[in-house]
């Protein structure tokens, strides 16, 4: 199999390869001049051969890039309240490793936490990619308020809460999906209600409160746990 | 609904509240003399009603306490193989909120930590269950040799990997379910041989690699939209 690697800013031609990714090809790979690997870039979602024409510093001809096949298939969003400290940026990465396709950050009325760097978010992003060789990054949306948030959504809306249904009773046969995660103290009332109104409906993973940190990847876990079962049934 | 508070050392007779708990209590939830609350102490697996007797500081008379119910159902074991940092402690809180009942953390080739503080790690189970609500901590053995511990799963073994069969393929029907994770490098091909030989198939979530902190939590909400998938369908 061709040895895939991230090359930041890919183009057709001749390119250096950064420190980390040169020792992971020439030492841990092995690979030697005259070898072809697969270079790919997530933040501009393009992937190309590349013939190394050189080692230390190890050089790559590429030849001309093409959109990466490396992508989800199906539209998942993810509607991220905002929560404190360094939270949002491991639910950005983890929801990039378990292939979102749209963040949209989101102030809610017991988020403690109500700004937030999108760039910085972005940035977390496309690492996230390269280090688990997606192709290409989520699109990010927000800062925005909650009630904002709703119209961002595809196909069927899921909230997480501990009371809401079973997850296989809430996605079952449903190909896009959007999860909607709470801050710290949970949704109010009210944001219930919203989302109510916007179509979602509550659903749970396992039967204990989870950290807003934890809950992406375990819903994440969920949702392709039940799109494959689909898949395969149909 | 009875408020539901942690109480460490639970027991029949009066005792006083943490100042946590007592906060919680009397100013988030304004329950006063007379008011009766629910304890539970995930360490022991107890829990009791109890009549708040005192305030300034809070003092509860707790009945005589019985066995929790709020523990899982079914039988979830979740060998994880020893990674650097805190991913262990974060991994085990996780798994906590998860309902995992044993998680066995094992040394693999490939681990660069090789040796843990159990009780550390107990510590960190009975602080999750505190906070999730959850009656009981998971059963913590380890840490043992990674082929120590095949033997120490329970039900359909499911071995994450990037490269496995959709999730829901591999639990379908599946009561109890144990799945192992590996070190930040993977399992390696001993390993997967062994783990083979022992029943384990390999499953994945998603399409993208995870690394290994992420994996559990991903993996359980797949294992819980699996089973509740099962328990409706049944």
């Amino acid at each position: 199999m061709t040895l895939r690697v991230p090359v930041a800013g890919l183009r057709e031609g001749e390119l250096t390869l950064s420190s980390d990714t040169d020792r992971y090809v020439t030492r841990v790979h092995r690979r030697d001049v005259g070898d072809v690997i697969e270079g790919f870039d997530p933040e501009t979602a393009l992937e190309a051969e590349g013939e190394l024409v050189a080692t230390r510093p190890a050089r790559v001809r590429f030849e001309t890039p093409r959109t990466t096949t490396r992508r989800p298939r199906v539209a998942t969003t993810l509607i991220q309240c905002m929560a404190k400290g360094t939270k949002v940026d491991a639910v950005v990465r983890d929801a990039t490793e378990l292939g979102v396709t749209r963040i949209v950050l989101a102030v809610a009325s017991r988020s403690v936490k109500r700004g937030g760097d999108v760039d910085r978010y972005r940035r977390v992003a496309v690492e996230a990619a390269r280090q688990c060789g997606r192709g290409d990054v989520p699109e990010l949306l927000g800062v925005v308020d909650l009630s904002a948030a709703w119209g961002h959504g595809q196909g069927r809306g899921v909230l997480l809460d501990g009371d809401g249904a079973p997850m296989a009773d809430v996605l079952a046969e449903a190909e896009a999906v959007t999860l909607a995660i709470g801050p710290e103290g949970g949704f109010t009332e009210d944001e219930h209600a919203a989302a109510a109104a916007a179509g979602f409906v509550a659903g749970r993973v396992g039967a204990f409160t989870m950290r807003t940190e934890t809950a992406a990847s375990a819903a994440l876990g969920a949702r392709w746990a039940l799109w494959a079962g689909s898949a395969v049934k149909g």
